[in-house]
């Protein structure tokens, strides 16, 4: 039993979600498992953490797994599982599955992966898997068969430290999908439509839409794989240094 | 008058917070100023959006400048700025000045530059200030000077498109400062404690608190600069690809 892998496994649209029990249901395949989530949706929090009010955690048993639904934000999660849930580090947080993609310029809003960067900044191994449906009645089959392939092999190999893998998945058959494709973050955007309603007193209030526009045609791109049927795997880091423009800055004259 | 530059004031602490009126004072001798900020504290929330409730923009005016108090995150701010209440691009975004350090890893959590990473996004030249001094009676004047060599420089340069700049000043006296250095952010980490609590019913709570840990000695790092008294500049993208992982990864063998 001492080499018995721990796995945590955590997600943004909340514990009750079908795309974390079909994660958990992967998970348990590879180890023990255990399960901190929010207990209510948290898409969109990107990296938020609660720092001006209170946490709740409240225990609870599914299916002899231990989870623990939280009344924070994803990463809120993380850092409460790893410092106050967990009696040691995991060998691996898998996040998700979400519903809804989470590649190119999404993975800087999205819960799902702030868990995952959170992860790796904690030092553990991290995933985050997003499917491209957002349906609530989504098929999680094929994204459950590559999520069972990706997470074999992390387990089996030495992952660089400090690095988490944005993982999304094409919402199509299984015999369409082509393969798995290691690539870099598109360069997109998402061009906001505010859409403005009146209250019963007349006054105004916004709904925050918007439509996704990639700028990258790059065949090395997320975007790319995921529109020709690959699963896609974005290597992410925490350090945003511009290590490029540094220089640019360095001719900048400051210090007059 | 065509060439009156317009500059977007945004922050984290909320439109009445100290650091913001001081970087206001600040902007309004380099062109026409708009604030767009949130209507309460919003530190900590990364780079989190409001998309499952509704978002109000309350118009005021201060001392002949277009204010406008919004109820969202630092992003939201941002977003309806540029695509609701500004008829142009702004020349330039500046952010905070937040009271307290976004040094380092504060980067990922801070709201302060989450907007102005989400300014960067929009292709708008976008700085975040800091001034390593959480207290309400911070003394503003050190980081207001350094804030206006920046500034002017930043609107007479052409800043690489998809770059912002996280500016930290340390807490001390002019004569203390030892000049701007440009760095990279530093590999640190917080380590957390989280204070546990019983409410009057004797269920747990919990506050979240942390100390930060640095594990890296770079002389070239914004920690040591700013250790050193130094005003450090980051520049930060938001393609968070591990490129330099990216051939790890190819050599998985993952399309069986």
């Amino acid at each position: 039993m001492a080499d018995k892998k721990l796995i945590l496994v955590c997600n943004d649209d909340g514990i009750t979600a079908p795309g974390i029990r079909n994660l958990i249901e992967v998970a348990r395949e590879f180890g023990d498992v255990v399960v901190v989530a929010p207990d209510k949706p948290q898409s969109a929090m990107g990296h938020a953490i609660t720092i001006n009010s209170t946490l709740r955690v409240h225990p609870m048993r599914s299916d002899g797994i231990l989870e623990y639904a939280c009344s924070g934000t994803p990463v809120d999660c993380i850092k409460l599982a790893v410092n106050k849930i967990l009696h040691r580090k995991p060998d691996l947080l898998v996040s998700g599955i979400n519903h809804g993609s989470n590649a190119s310029i999404n993975v800087i809003y999205s819960g799902t992966m702030s868990a995952a960067m959170e992860g790796a900044m904690e030092g553990i191994p991290s995933i985050g898997f997003s499917l491209l449906d957002h349906s609530i009645d989504a098929d999680f089959s094929v994204a459950k068969h590559y999520a069972r392939i990706i997470i074999n092999q992390a387990l089996n190999d030495q992952m660089p430290a400090g690095i988490c893998l944005n993982v999304n998945i094409p919402n199509v058959s299984t015999e369409m999908i082509q393969g798995i494709k290691v690539c870099r973050q598109a360069r997109a955007n998402w061009e906001e439509e505010f859409d403005e309603r009146k209250d019963p007193n007349g006054k105004p209030y916004y709904w925050l839409t918007g439509v996704f526009k990639n700028f990258d045609e790059g065949v090395d791109t997320d975007i790319w794989a995921l529109e020709n049927n690959y699963v896609s795997i974005v290597p992410c880091q925490f350090d945003v240094t511009a290590h490029k423009s540094l220089e640019h800055y360095k001719n900048w004259e400051l210090n007059v």
